[in-house]
């Protein structure tokens, strides 16, 4: 039996599994009776969902962040929590990315503010070449992105927790790795996971490493960044644009500030959005491995907490 | 000798030309004396420049419209005109392309209005291969926008006047092209050259051709758009957004109703500048080939128009 819960797309992910499954019963949390033994498809459950099952078979996670399936009392240690390794996912963050760079490189958030006063001024043409992106987080999402900027010709550095090597890129580790990175970077794409250590990663002394004017791109998680010192640093001109697509509070509260300032550029959390048939196929595949005994890619590591 | 007229970069074009031509004598237009035999390396010279000069040998055209130096008295028309192929001007031309057709796909148009709502909601995801754009004119600028955008993944199709072939681009001509074209394209790049035939293509004819929702990106002559039918379609909702980088007048006039519409992007006229150093070195090649009576490629053909 296969366990599907996901408060808006829940229909859908009903059908596309069921097609990469057949002879599978596929249900939805709703209408499984207590006790179901069974797999698990879930997006963000929320507490004590687990409680009234069976310990799961496996819980197959939905959208890229798992931090809300540690340490919870419903879910025993030992039930293998499994992520979907792309689906279709790292595409658009590329999408994302490039929008974000494309707008810091040619001009579009000053061109906007000329627009709003009227004023049509040349400003100097910057080519890829000259523009140094920071890619923070080389995994499923940050490999792909550095990788791809790359490729287009901008020139990118990268920073993981451990060495790592991606082709044209200039990837980073280790102590003193993260402010050597943002030092030389004019536009920051964050894609860190959420953990202990990247909270408030992005704060007043790490946003201060950067050169005058830079952009931030943000579409890890919310928790990664103070966003006082964001406001902070849009203020005194040290940062000269936002992209943000995740929040300490999501959704964005009325009335926040950062809804209103002009060089903030919010979106809902949309970066990548996990695709249903290509999130189906894949589970498909790590349950004829989970049921051969084989390792399944994206298996999550509990003491990293990602 | 050659003498060159640039009204902001004067200086950056004798030095980028001078270095590429070690030995020829390069001199400003106001320093060059009356009677002067020489070549010219000109941008948008004003009316009657030529008169004080013997017939230029050539005049080598820097920014892509050749309309201004066609059908005016101060030149034969036996002075050969000569375009700079590329110098560096298509990688840019691909960049606002991809910005415009990025815009559309990732609704980053909708979450700004959105945005100015305080309003918090996901649109679905559409992918590359859903999205169809639409490229005017296959020539320096818009062949290689219409193959980058491809081999982005986008569904291209482009239009010529003669028939063409570009890898993974439905290319049309003929009669009847553009309104097919139009009838499937969510994004129109304009990239015509400004002859007889192509102004006001774009017009409330033609507009209401495209697919409701259809944005427009329009960096060719601002002679090829009825501004006010422009207006009128983004009234009505048949226009989503359009990113303009030339104007039927330009600076664009203080006032002019597209600098505060809420869904236009202005630009000025700087989606493809002309780099000094590269647009030197392909004259530097081109006076060779002339010097050698070999052909050089750019040469306008003046019936045509470009
Ligand atoms: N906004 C959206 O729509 C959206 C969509 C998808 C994902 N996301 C977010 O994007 C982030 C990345 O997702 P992912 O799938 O790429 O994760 P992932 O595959 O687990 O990759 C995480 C990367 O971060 C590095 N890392 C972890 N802790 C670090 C630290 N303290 N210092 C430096 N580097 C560290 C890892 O290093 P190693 O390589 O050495 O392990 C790895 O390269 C997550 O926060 C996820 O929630 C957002
Ligand atoms: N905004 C900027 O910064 C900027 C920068 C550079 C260029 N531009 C503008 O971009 C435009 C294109 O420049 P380019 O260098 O690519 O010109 P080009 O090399 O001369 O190419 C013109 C293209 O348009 C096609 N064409 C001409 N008349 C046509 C008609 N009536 N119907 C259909 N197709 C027609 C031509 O067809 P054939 O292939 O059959 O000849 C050719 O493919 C020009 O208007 C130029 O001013 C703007």
């Amino acid at each position: 039996m296969i366990i599907v819960h996901h408060p808006q797309e829940g229909a859908r992910y009903i059908v596309a599994l069921a097609a990469a499954l057949p002879g599978e019963h596929v249900i939805a949390a709703d209408d499984a009776p207590d006790g179901s033994d069974a797999y698990f498809v879930c997006w963000q459950p929320p507490a004590g969902f687990f409680k009234r099952f069976a310990a799961p078979r496996a819980v197959f996670v939905l959208g890229a962040g798992v931090n809300h399936l540690l340490a919870r009392n419903d879910l025993p240690p030992h039930v293998p929590l499994i992520r979907l390794t792309d689906a279709g996912m790292a595409s658009q963050m590329i999408e994302y990315a490039r929008y974000g760079v494309l707008a810091w490189q040619r001009d579009f958030d000053r061109y906007r503010a000329q627009q709003a006063e009227q004023r049509w001024q040349v400003l100097p043409a910057v080519a890829r070449s000259e523009v140094r992106v920071g890619v923070l987080g080389l995994g499923e999402m940050g490999g792909h992105v550095a990788a791809a900027l790359a490729a287009d010709g901008y020139r990118v550095s990268g920073l993981a927790r451990t060495a790592r090597d991606i082709h044209g890129v200039r990837c980073l580790s280790g102590a003193g790795a993260l402010e050597a990175l943002l030092g030389g970077s004019d536009v920051v794409v964050n894609l860190l996971p959420a953990t202990a250590e990247t909270r408030h990663l992005l704060n007043e002394r790490t946003l201060a490493r950067l050169p005058r004017g830079a952009a931030l791109v943000h579409a890890g998680r919310g928790s990664q960044l103070d966003e006082d010192a964001l406001l902070a640093a849009l203020e005194s001109g040290q940062l000269r644009f936002a992209l943000l697509d995740v929040f300490a509070d999501e959704p964005l509260p009325a009335g926040h500030p950062l809804w209103t300032h002009p060089r903030v550029t919010v979106t809902p959390h949309v970066a990548a959005q996990t695709m249903p048939a290509d999130a189906a196929a894949q589970i498909a595949s790590k349950l004829r491995q989970l049921a051969r005994d084989e390792p399944v890619a994206g298996l999550v590591e509990r003491t990293r907490g990602y």
